[in-house]
């Protein structure tokens, strides 16, 4: 699988600092495809809903000419005016790529309840019309990017029928992250070509296994989503059926939303970590998944984790509380390849190569239920002094 | 209300240190009722649970003589040998004063996975058995602590039938505390004269209001549990229906379990601040409660009240995601006196106030659905620097 960040053939984009940061930084990204892509959306389920997230979940039914999103201002709660704001940001986009306001989707994200500056936005997209191209990816990716410490970025390309198509993602976090919504926002592109149906059906069955599988702090916002465009410059047989062009997509597509999915659990708001936490032979996937998102949520398992700590108890216990029914006496916990407990029972295990296995980057956390065969993966991280010093002063 | 931190009429109670926890500070507490007293006990959800529990739950239906609590080890998760020294835990406590094993409850709060040190719970018995005193609940309440930063003990004296009864009550925190469970070890004790069927029965309604109203970090132990045991000293006629007499206990327990939640509340692990948090106008209780235990237990508004920044958005935030269905549109958001958010739409409001009422050590957040005549309230704490070191090297 060939890796770079190159945009799919038929999109441009860019990423200026328009002042709505503080401190400076890139804060608007504008993304175009050179002709309507069919759109494909997957959105925040928290009540609240921001402004550009209502607007957008609207218009993905639209072929899609552009993606332009803010940070450093979620658009969230900021009343009718929001609402005009949000439509003011799509008009003044549409107006510069020359297409209709309603064939712009947008994104925000950064502080809750505070309106658009929205002659910063205007001057903002002046300049990204003017810095469009095919070489804009870095620059997007920086614009979206609010406590990240580094840029997310996957592309890959696929066979199709003979011909080769290219899956890019990108994706912010970094806190208020947790299943059951989108969880984040990400932009995927492809020049694939496939049928709206097909599109959303893949992108909702990965989501799933990537997006939804990542818990950085338990919180989910108002913001997240994930977006999809198909532009078809591939020049690709339209993909109309569940047949091996819609395999290879739905692979490629798993492996960028994948690999987007673990960044963004690696950095997490202050981790130090990415902990992977599976649960095996549980007797149904609920059971499995209940269990796997209490552990990786969990701030003492997080904090022990920070701390090299090899408390296996705290995860034992996490499973304990979560709601899911299992035969406590029949569970092993393993932290990488160290086997802690033993049919519910502590294990006198050797402190210095749990030492060793903690110290890593990357750490596996397995629990045995011995109950069955399903299995469910999730991708967290630790929770230091860092978290709590970035989202202490993160509004002012 | 008078307070004081004297037992009940008919108790005593030691606390020693016997060498359970490395610092050699008190870890092991005793607690006598002069004569057989009835019980009633709450005890963790948690599927995963400790040795000492499982003997107590079994236990609890008889007159019991005794309660003996230690501290530096959960007795959870130590296989059959575990169930095997926590029968020889009873017995020995049993030897010493004179009655049967089963009339002895039993507690253990800790690190999960290891053994008891059986030498050491035997000489402390005996010297706790030599140390029994009316005067003795301090010693004791310091023999249960782990993490906590003080003593949390509360007495009070109630009327009944014109006698005048005490009701007594110790608790330790100060982690792994969330509500369906006990959530901590509490030992109440009264001199009342009150049926086994209604002490229970005030007991698990009076948990709901107060112990299950406490959230400091969303995990919830293995070893958690609420006593409460009736001796009958207090010479009241016997509590036998739900009358005047019964609506005095049932208030005075409340007061006593209410005092001892904020306690826990605000001597969460690393806590700088209590933190109430109230829903008020929903349509049901369980709209209004999970509503507040979703902002309770969010890592991203208890970070913000420790930075002392007044991110009402994600305040906000975690009401939306909690799963509750209600309308955004309506929702008023207070911090303090401070009204943030109306209609789901952020104010501009006077920043300086804002962190004069978030400077103090005690917060109140209001969320008004105005949808209702129901209300919630939940205590809680900041999230700190100090909760990530206590619990990134709890074990080692």
């Amino acid at each position: 699988m060939e890796k770079s960040i190159q945009l799919p053939k038929g999109y441009q984009a860019a990423g200026v600092a328009c002042g709505i940061k503080k401190n400076g930084k890139r804060d608007l990204a504008l993304i175009l495809s050179d002709k309507p892509a069919i759109a494909a959306g997957v959105f925040t389920k928290n009540v609240v809903k921001g402004h550009s997230v209502k607007w957008t979940m609207k218009q993905i039914a639209n072929p899609v000419q552009a993606i332009a999103i803010n940070s450093g201002n979620a658009n969230a709660c900021a009343g009718p005016e929001g609402d005009a704001d949000t439509e003011h940001f799509a008009g003044l986009a549409a107006s510069l790529l020359g297409c209709q306001k309603e064939q712009v989707l947008l994104g925000s994200t950064g502080v809750i309840g505070y309106r658009l500056p929205m002659d910063k936005i205007e001057a903002g997209l002046q300049e990204a019309f003017v810095q469009l191209s095919t070489e804009g990816a870095a620059n997007a990716i920086e614009a979206i990017m609010t406590t990240d410490t580094f840029p997310k970025l996957v592309s890959m390309k696929i066979e199709l029928s003979g011909k080769t198509a290219s899956i890019f993602g990108m994706a912010k976090g970094s806190g208020m992250i947790h299943p059951n919504m989108a969880t984040m926002i990400s932009v995927l592109l492809t020049d694939a070509a496939i049928s709206k149906e097909l599109l959303q059906k893949a992108l909702s069955a990965t989501v799933d296994k990537s997006f939804n599988r990542v818990s950085v702090d338990g919180d989910t916002s108002v913001c997240d989503k994930v977006l999809l465009l198909a532009n078809g410059f591939a020049g690709n047989p339209e993909i109309t059926c569940e047949g091996s062009d819609y395999s290879a997509f739905v692979e490629g597509l798993e492996y960028v939303s994948g690999s987007l999915s673990k960044m963004l659990a690696k950095d997490g708001e202050g981790a130090t970590k990415l902990v992977e936490v599976k649960v095996k032979h549980a007797p149904d996937s609920e059971i499995a998944h209940t269990i796997a998102n209490a552990i990786s949520k969990s701030p003492l398992v997080k904090t022990a984790l920070f701390g090299q700590d090899a408390n296996w108890g705290r995860i034992l216990t996490a499973a304990g509380y979560s709601g899911a029914d299992f035969n406590p006496d029949t569970v092993d916990v393993w932290i990488g390849d160290l086997l802690m407990c033993k049919n519910g029972t502590g294990l006198r295990f050797d402190e210095e190569k749990a030492l060793s296995i903690l110290k890593k980057n990357e750490i596996l956390i397995t629990v045995d239920l011995k109950a069955g065969n399903v299995e469910d993966t999730m991708w967290t991280c630790d929770f230091s002094y860092d978290y709590v010093k970035i989202n202490g002063s993160y509004r002012t």
